[in-house]
């Protein structure tokens, strides 16, 4: 981000009919998103949200409370609109992508999709790396040229969701490698554990990094990390963030997986995090440990925890009622307003 | 609000393709929304906000950082769409009415206002009640007639917003009235007040209390303590908000000045409690108090104090949100997802 587009953009809101800093962080919010977007700063707002959908070989370990199949089932509830998600990308007027990057099913012919499988879902984390160096690479490249895609289309902010049963253990697994938090912080309920399943997934969620990093946990590279504990969204939505710099975009991170996918990308680039908006803090506990490791405030506290990009959404009106403000409002001068008493 | 309702609709969002509770509160404002709205819980949703202007004569005591003119300057703004409140309403759809209940100027000749103007001003409340029973009644009555008005024109979510220098002195004397806070507590810097006249305004609200309710600050009718400390547009606000049931009308209150006006309203009959919604939590010390004291949790937490109705306006599109997913989400059965594993 430039800081000279953030100092030209705090002495126009200044200038703005409002008592000085009274729009509070859509302030802060209006200021970064000019950093960001700099020349671009005055256009229309255009809105997009890209659900990667993926399956992950360490559910046959018993860490989720619905089958792996829901996976294929809620991309073709995406494609048919009945999601959470299309709900709302509808109403907010948000560009809806959804893509096929490692689900376990024939989806050749789904109309509507983004057709970039990598594999059948990740390997069994437990046992070994969750992917490859290819498809690790192939993930990372196929959320860099979306997002050249979206920058191309004319999208501004774009939000990260995601849909894979299973990938709140990878999310896990990734916050304990990152930030070396324990795995009982670390590790939620996911879509609705009970409290035997979830002592079930925190053993596995430590069993995994012990077999990756050795029990002292050590650190590893970013792209290791990643590599190890998948899973393919994630990879893909790291990618994204990646390259949110070089076209000028706002990212909008969604809940606990899509912040696992920004805190690897920050890992690999500090720079990225000036480019990364959080939508909302979702009720999976490791979220909040990622946020800190961020160092983000999310907008939204609504105590949700469903993923598909739906906090992230949500924070969008947000967002464009700040530069909305910062673009359209008129000053004490133009609009012939006092301003304060001597 | 009909409990029967709010039974119906917390089946029907445990039945839509998302795991149990995972909207969080999005699912308590739906049931909530359909809970005001009963019959009218499917039809689509239209919003309005109100915003009340009046000045204060308590303005005399050097308790406001811009001078009393300001309010009729800023009502000259929201006519011609400058100020925050007309970006956010604009971008979010929601109809803006603006309503002149007490302005000292003459506003005869301006087009788009409502002109129901009861005085220009209230008195100055250090030394006498700011209203007379019969403009208190006046100002009642013109938020009750706006409510059916807004009913007949079909909105169903109605923000309260108010404009009018001066005013958080008023919501200040009210919150201490109400809820036995002391004035350091319930004062803040309003606009931008330095710390030697923030001492002053905190000196003013207590003997502004202790004028009409004596030293001990014994409990005195809400009416009463509506029409010693005023303002007009509170008045006005607390009769929009008083009307909300018989309406269906889902309430949305913004900042300190407004929640004190349900605030009263709450006191007076505690049934409208279920009618409101918090939309954000300001940077006013005194909203948290009056939040905590209606015992609504906010939307929002963004610091914003700027009143004109724009913390109510945000969180519109959240609300939004809530009833159409409500409305619009698939159900397991009828998009053939499978539920959680036996």
């Amino acid at each position: 981000p430039s800081e000279t587009w953030r100092a030209r953009a705090r002495e126009r809101l200044d200038s703005l009919t409002k008592p000085l800093g009274s729009l509070g962080r859509l302030e802060d919010l209006a200021a970064q998103i000019v950093s960001i977007r700099q020349d671009k700063a005055g256009d229309t707002v255009s809105k997009a949200v890209y659900i990667f959908a993926a399956d992950h070989g360490i559910v046959a370990e018993g860490v989720s409370a619905y089958p792996r199949e829901v996976t294929h089932q809620m991309v073709l509830n995406f494609l048919a609109q009945g999601a959470a998600i299309n709900v709302l990308a509808r109403l907010h007027h948000v560009h809806l992508q959804v893509v096929d990057v490692g689900v376990d099913a024939g989806l050749e012919g789904a109309p509507g999709l983004l057709h970039r499988k990598v594999a059948r879902g990740t390997r069994n984390m437990l046992h070994e790396p969750a992917m490859s160096e290819e498809q690790l690479a192939q993930a990372l490249t196929i959320g860099m040229d979306l997002a050249a895609d979206a920058a191309r289309a004319g999208h501004s902010f774009l939000a990260i969701g995601e849909m894979g049963i299973g990938n709140t253990t990878s999310a896990s697994a990734i916050t304990c490698a990152l930030t070396g938090a324990s795995s009982d912080l670390a590790t939620g309920r996911g879509t609705g554990l009970d409290a035997e399943a979830h002592a079930r997934k925190v053993a596995v969620v430590r069993a995994v990094g012990e077999r990756h990093f050795g029990a002292a946990g050590q650190p590893s590279a970013a792209l290791d990390i990643l590599r190890c504990l998948g899973g393919l969204e994630i990879a893909a939505m790291t990618g994204m963030v990646l390259s949110a710099a070089r076209h000028k975009l706002v990212i909008v991170a969604d809940g606990f997986i899509s912040t696992a996918a920004a805190a690897i990308a920050a890992a690999i680039e500090p720079k990225v995090g000036g480019y990364l908006i959080a939508g909302h803090c979702s009720q999976e506990p490791g979220h909040k440990l990622l946020l800190d490791y961020l160092a983000l405030t999310p907008l939204l506290t609504l105590d949700m925890r469903l993923g598909e990009g739906t906090g992230a959404v949500l924070a969008m009106p947000i967002l464009e009622s700040a530069i909305c403000l910062y673009q359209q409002m008129a000053t004490f001068a133009s609009a012939g307003v006092s301003g304060p008493s001597a």
